[in-house]
């Protein structure tokens, strides 16, 4: 016997259910196809039908092209099945059987064929579906439509062959509109489409209905092997041989008049998350009209109406058609309940009867998904584990920051990188100063640079968001304004901006298409990297009691720690509040570019000997103990890993003319000094360059200094609060167990001198960056000398990858676009190259030392594709900015559940 | 009974030889003590003595430095058959015994404590060596020697002391020269220099000859832990538990009157390595004052003073002692036979009687070292595999490249890095247009620059030398020179340049040293990396009969196959004439810098649209297909990897003001859309930004432009010759298999269709290089898509370790310095860690393709001991600049033999 390849759902005629299939044969039946099986199942009316199976699509390219032994057999009587259920023949003049055709994969794929309509329908059908409907003209339309969908997706005849037609044709008529055209109009266009078929392909619009479905079940299958299909997949990780399943299903029409309509519902609003029906309809139309927006749809339920806002104003479903309002709202409940999630439903109402053609679990905002999960575990509909498992943690970017209104955007004037989430409207300003000087007049600005440099930070305050031309995902920009949790968008290279003239221009084609100047207000919208001219209004959402309770259930689950990277008492009072237990990464650079410090070290760097620096050092050395000390307070004895100076130390020198004037007037020295030093510090590659440990060995004594700061601290805070601070020295850009080793050796011997004076025994934990790949390579020796292992990922990605961050913008688009990435590899970590380094790290350090704490510091810490990867790595932490600390969460616990 | 802790060595009374040890045991006598022993076996007049052996110390310190038991019982021993062999007693005052007492480690090793001599005198013993010897004097100023040596050495009383002590009594005396003291007086010296030694320390001078050699054995152990030797092992990587050995002798006196003479021999000339005796000797000396060089030594041979010279105004040994020197001359036959090896002698002769006192293998330079391995072939002493493996590979860049001339050359100004070998004197220019004009007047000059870049490559070509102020050995300049043969030194921190009054001056602690303005002279030394002030001659080498031979030899065992680096027919020819077997990298880039075409590549990078790059791009074309046919004819079929244009697009846009008008003018644009291009085109680090692949991926035009001139060549080629050229496209920057993949697609379809229409069947190998770490560890999908790998080891530094090449010249140094890191990780590669991503890369690219070519092209593919690495990892070839091939041929045959 050949075996199955078809699987018939709905009922008999008899109302005996012949349904062969079930929700979870998704793989076989592909997701639309086993929905309407499950819907036939739960004694839903669906128009009966079949699905041919993801089997068949495989042969078919296994086969060269060709069907499997049965195939036609078995169609042919699961269409002798449609025929009996409804009395209706396919190919008969007199009760016309048509149906629909539409591919349906495993997984929701762009690319693929969508739908046939009205298959069935040829010169003698047409008759009978006008004669059976009483209403030639929707029989001839109907027609139309097949021919010129038929032809389009099957015989490849572009749709523009026939809109021209249409038009030449209503040009003759006089007529404006299609709705104008009579009956004996579109049978004319009939006509004329099919002679234009012939003269383009040579081949004749087929009459035979079966012919028409075999040519359409062969483009379905045909369009899985579409380019765009093919890149999806690639794109995906889709296998090929999952194939696609064919729905072949009998029509039901929303458009036979007045009491017929179609339209769509949610089992509860996918905005608020609130548990109400929510949906709305349009009488006497086809699904694709409710798309193409036409009239206004009306609303489903009277207590959608009583709200306000678009189609209120018009009579609902209840109102008109009561009877079918109350099936809708019973099967909508059904399903939810069957499901145990939020349905999308689509359904049509053929002269008063309801039809469902659809149900899938439903989109939904950020906020909704995070009360629908808390409810429905109220409800007993699903488990804690699976709320936990429902709410996207990409999503909760959303629920912390200000969005735009959809409804109030126009068009942007360019898009760059959703660098750090949230929505802001500003003057822009050019320049750090313009923005401190602005914010201090009351003024609400949008710093606008080429790119940032630490020595930007307070103009970066003082802005509300900031735009970058050149920087990637983890520039400069982009990682301080998260950590601030500010708006940026950046690489943005659509702007050119032009110092000189205090503006930013745009070009396209060599035009200047805007021009933006000094004080202009635009907005943007840094969840999507798009850049308006003028202020939009935007939604802010706030963290409510469902949130709450979501992060509790999620934090009973996870095994990974989740940390702050937080520099200020600020940061680590909000971290704190999001829930991080502990600072993965303080950076104290950021410390040197207070205003009161930053003269202190750069006389430190101009020094010319060693007593000189000393000295510097020497007044500098209270105020990060101030500052460790303050840190210290706020995380009452939760870990703080401190990371010692890490930037090059050209950074901290003076860029413009004016303040390198000053410096010199302030250190009675000539500019031509300071900018001699200066160029004698440039570097052609400064990210591989003197900096981190490497600064370290050169001149000992600034981390003496800074490790002397914080062991004091450390004796300072435990003499005013009697707690013992977990403060975690960290040295970065270590390439070999020598250079921690030689670090260590001084750091060490200085830290527990201090700690011993004070009165304290217990020595701090000395640890180390992994963020350059040779030290991953040599983990296991670097670990005899490191308390801990903080991953450097961003640092990793570059040196790993070969790829600047700051530079990278100019490329990368291209590469995610030409699918030779799959993500930013800066956003979300690259598992296959990077992730490789990370587990030879883990694994060759927790050889050498098994209790030795592995975390991660980079930004990828706040990704939660990244953070299942760390997961799986075995790593004890991550630690994020401050704002992705409740998405970390939510993604550790995830991944916990999931691993599980 | 008690272990053995002590070899004896020499003859007793009666001739009978007592020699305990032998050659072979290094392990437990040391080098000195081993060989030693073997010269008392071969019947050589050795001094009586012992070797108190490594296990001796190795006790010592594992025992709290205790002396194992039986120890001094077996010294006691030992000492007793010495006064029998010479009918002497330690500590007699009529027939004192003395004993040298001296360090030997199993491998030499600065740092070690060296040597005391004439222990066994006190106040008593000396009037025994004053009448033994009829020379009072000579007996109190040995007397004076132990003494001082002993404090220094045993008791931490630095010699300073006891020079003023001197200082002082010549001025009492009034006398200006030590020899002008007489016995009385030093007699009154010993007695000062106890009085500071018991003031300095609280302990007297032992009197006791005992005493004193249990201290001298002691500080020899002791010194086996100094900082310094300690610090050296660490470097060299000596396990600390090889221990030292200690040898103690019997004194003979080479200044014991003028029948007395201390020399050394060497059995080949060590700068020419012709076979005569070679050596020189001092009357009435001890071996410390041929070192301080107060008198011009004696030569040994007639033949040698017919040759003039210094000293051959003096008597020869073989006319003043015509006896002692038949003996020496047979003794030194007989040691070179024996050993095999060139012999560096020490010997002392004491009232006409020889006694041989050190033999050793000969340093030599490496034109003997070349002339001695053939020649000793010729004799039948070793065999051809032993001659190859006697030839250091490092050396044969002398043999390519002049050098000063060492007599002549002064104190350096300035210390850069070796970059590319050789010695040079030239006028300074500053810039490289200023290097061509020069030239252009028949002037030598030698141009200075910060660094230099692909925009001075005719400037560089137009100089005798390069001196740059950063960069490494990695450095543009660097890698330039080497190619082209040129002497440079780069990253010559010392120097500051000062373009606009055109000098560099060097300073010194803020003082300004020296200034060297334009057109002044100066000389490098290339070799060392020295700079000097004026004209030094230099001594020119060249390649002889025996380097041919010894290159024929190497070439019969070598695996590894050699090829260069080259980017001209000339380059190519030179190539081939040190014996590469094909081009590994030739670099398309150096091709667009030529004048006639820069033009066309900026027009190109310039161009606004498609079809303008396309049009620049048609006029390269031309040019390029020209380049490579040359290089295919010159090649003759062997292979030719030619790499895809690789730098970024900036580098290619002029720097100076005058070429910005210039270009500005030439394309009919203005200077600032050129200076806006340039600053859009600007990166932040240019080594991880937009260059390699990635521009053949945002310009696949590029790419394909240059595809198709190989392609073309190679059909042109055949037409001309009938040969088809071995030609390989290699795409640089590939971090990820789709990348290769995409514009292998590409460029395949492309050059199979201009090879077909050339009627030519044989596809062109496509391969990638493998120079970012991500790439080695994804090798193995890469594979999948690449004919051939080579791994791009310069690159894969960089971003391995993290190290730009052009900025680590400023930290680099120190961690060499400080043992950081053993080598430079730029001249040899870090086998550790970027030996690791080597590995992973060929194992598992060839685990997809098991005959995947792979090769390196970085620069330590001229490095022997990389490429001792680079045959272990399993590579296929390696290639580097045409000057280095013989030296790469050589290690590549050694690197087999080693392995065998």
């Amino acid at each position: 016997m050949a075996q199955k390849y078809t699987y018939f759902f709905g009922l008999a005629s008899d109302g005996k259910n012949l349904t062969e299939g079930k929700a979870d044969m998704k793989a076989l039946l592909g997701g639309k196809g086993a929905n309407l099986a499950e819907m036939a199942n739960l004694g839903l009316p669906v128009p009966p039908g079949f699905t041919v199976t993801t089997d068949a699509c495989n042969y078919y390219y296994q086969n060269r092209q060709t069907y499997p032994d049965g195939v036609k057999e078995q169609v042919l009587a699961e269409l002798a099945k449609i025929e009996a259920s409804l009395g209706a023949k396919f190919g008969s003049a007199e009760k016309p059987l048509l149906v629909s055709v539409r591919s349906g994969a495993r997984a929701s794929m762009p690319g693929m064929m969508d739908t046939i309509l009205n298959l069935g329908l040829n010169d003698q059908t047409v008759k009978g579906l006008a004669a059976q409907s009483g209403n030639p003209r929707f029989a001839w339309d109907c027609y139309r439509r097949l021919v010129q969908m038929y032809a389009d997706v099957v015989l490849n005849v572009h749709v523009s062959q026939f809109e021209s037609l249409l038009d030449e044709l209503k040009e003759k008529k006089n007529v404006k509109r299609d709705s104008e055209l009579r009956a004996e109009d579109l049978e004319q266009l009939v006509e004329s489409y099919k002679r234009r078929i012939l003269e383009e392909t040579g081949r004749r619009f087929p009459q035979d209905p079966l012919e028409q479905l075999w040519g359409a079940i062969g483009a379905v299958f045909g369009s899985w092997m579409s380019p765009r299909a093919i890149h999806y997949r690639k794109m995906e990780n889709i296998p090929e041989d999952w194939g696609t399943a064919v729905n072949i299903q009998a029509m039901v029409f929303g458009n036979m008049g007045e009491d017929s309509a179609t339209g769509v519902a949610f089992t509860r609003d996918p905005a608020t998350g609130e548990r109400r029906l929510f949906g709305e309809f349009l009488l006497n139309a086809q699904g694709e009209d409710v798309v193409a927006g036409i009239r206004t749809p009306q609303l489903l339920a009277l207590e959608q109406k009583k709200r306000g806002g678009p189609g209120s104003e018009l009579p609902t479903l209840e109102e008109t058609m009561p009877e079918v309002f109350r099936e809708l709202v019973a099967h909508q409940l059904l399903l939810e309940k069957h499901y145990r999630d939020m349905q999308d439903i689509e359904f049509t109402i053929q002269q008063k009867r309801l039809f469902m053609l659809q149900t899938r679990n439903g989109k939904r905002t950020a906020q909704a998904a995070v009360r629908i999960a808390v409810e429905m575990v109220g409800e007993n509909l699903i488990s804690k584990d699976q709320a936990i498992l429902r709410v996207d943690p990409y999503s909760l970017d959303q629920l912390l920051h200000p969005r735009l209104d959809p409804a109030k955007k126009g068009k942007p004037i360019a898009k760059g990188l959703p660098a750090s989430p949230g929505a802001v409207s500003g003057k822009i300003v050019l320049s750090s100063s313009e923005a401190e000087k602005q914010k201090a007049k009351g003024e609400r600005v949008i710093l606008v640079r080429h790119e940032t440099s630490p020595e930007d930070i307070h103009g970066m305050d003082a802005s509300v968001g900031i735009l970058t031309a050149l920087g990637g995902m983890t520039s400069h920009a982009a990682v301080v304004a998260r950590g601030m949790g500010k708006s940026c968008v950046a690489g943005c290279a659509d702007i050119h901006i032009d110092y000189k003239n205090k503006r930013f221009i745009i070009e396209r084609e060599g035009l200047v298409v805007a021009e933006v100047k000094e004080y202009d207000v635009i907005t943007i919208d840094a969840n999507s990297g798009e850049v308006f001219l003028g202020e939009i209004p935007t939604i802010s959402s706030t963290l409510d009691k469902d949130f709450a309770t979501l992060m509790e259930w999620a934090d009973e689950h996870r095994r990974l720690r989740v940390r702050a990277n937080a520099d200020t008492p600020h940061d680590a009072r909000v971290a704190r509040q999001f829930g991080a237990e502990g600072i993965g990464l303080c950076r104290t650079e950021h410390m040197f570019f207070e205003p009161d410090r930053i003269e202190a070290v750069r006389m430190m760097i101009l020094a010319d000997t060693q007593e000189d620096r000393a000295r510097a050092l020497e007044s500098i050395l209270p105020m990060q103990r101030m500052d460790f000390v303050q840190l210290f307070r706020e995380m009452k004895g939760l870990p703080v890993c401190i990371r010692l100076l890490d930037p090059p130390l050209h950074e901290f020198l003076p860029n413009s003319e004016s303040d390198l004037q000053g410096l010199a007037a302030k250190l009675k020295t000539s500019p031509e000094r300071i900018l001699n030093k200066a160029r004698s510090l440039h570097e052609v590659n400064p990210m591989l360059g003197h900096r981190g440990c490497r600064l370290g060995i050169s001149f000992p004594e600034i981390y003496e200094m800074q490790a002397r700061a914080i062991a004091e601290a450390v004796v300072e805070v435990h003499r005013l609060t009697g707690e013992v601070a977990d403060a975690e020295i960290m040295i970065p850009l270590v390439f070999d167990q020598k250079e921690l080793s030689f670090l260590r050796d001084r750091i060490e011997k200085l830290v527990t001198e201090v700690l011993r004076t004070g009165g304290l025994g217990t020595p701090l934990k000395i640890g180390t960056m992994i963020e350059i790949p040779r030290a991953a390579l040599t983990a296991d020796r670097i670990a005899q000398t490191a308390d801990f292992f903080s991953f450097g990922t961003n640092d990793l990605t570059q040196m790993g990858l070969g790829l600047s961050r700051d530079d990278s913008g100019r490329f990368l688009p291209e590469y995610l676009d030409n699918g030779l990435m799959k993500y930013d590899p800066f956003a979300s970590i690259d598992q296959d190259g990077i992730g490789q380094l990370v587990q030879i790290g883990v694994e060759r350090g927790k050889k050498t030392k098994p209790n030795l704490k592995c975390g991660v510091c980079g930004e990828h810490g706040g990704d939660p594709r990244s953070i299942e990867f760390f997961h799986r790595a075995g790593l004890d932490y991550i630690s994020c900015s401050p704002f992705r600390v409740p998405a970390a969460r939510l993604a550790a616990a995830q991944s916990a559940l999931r691993k599980a």
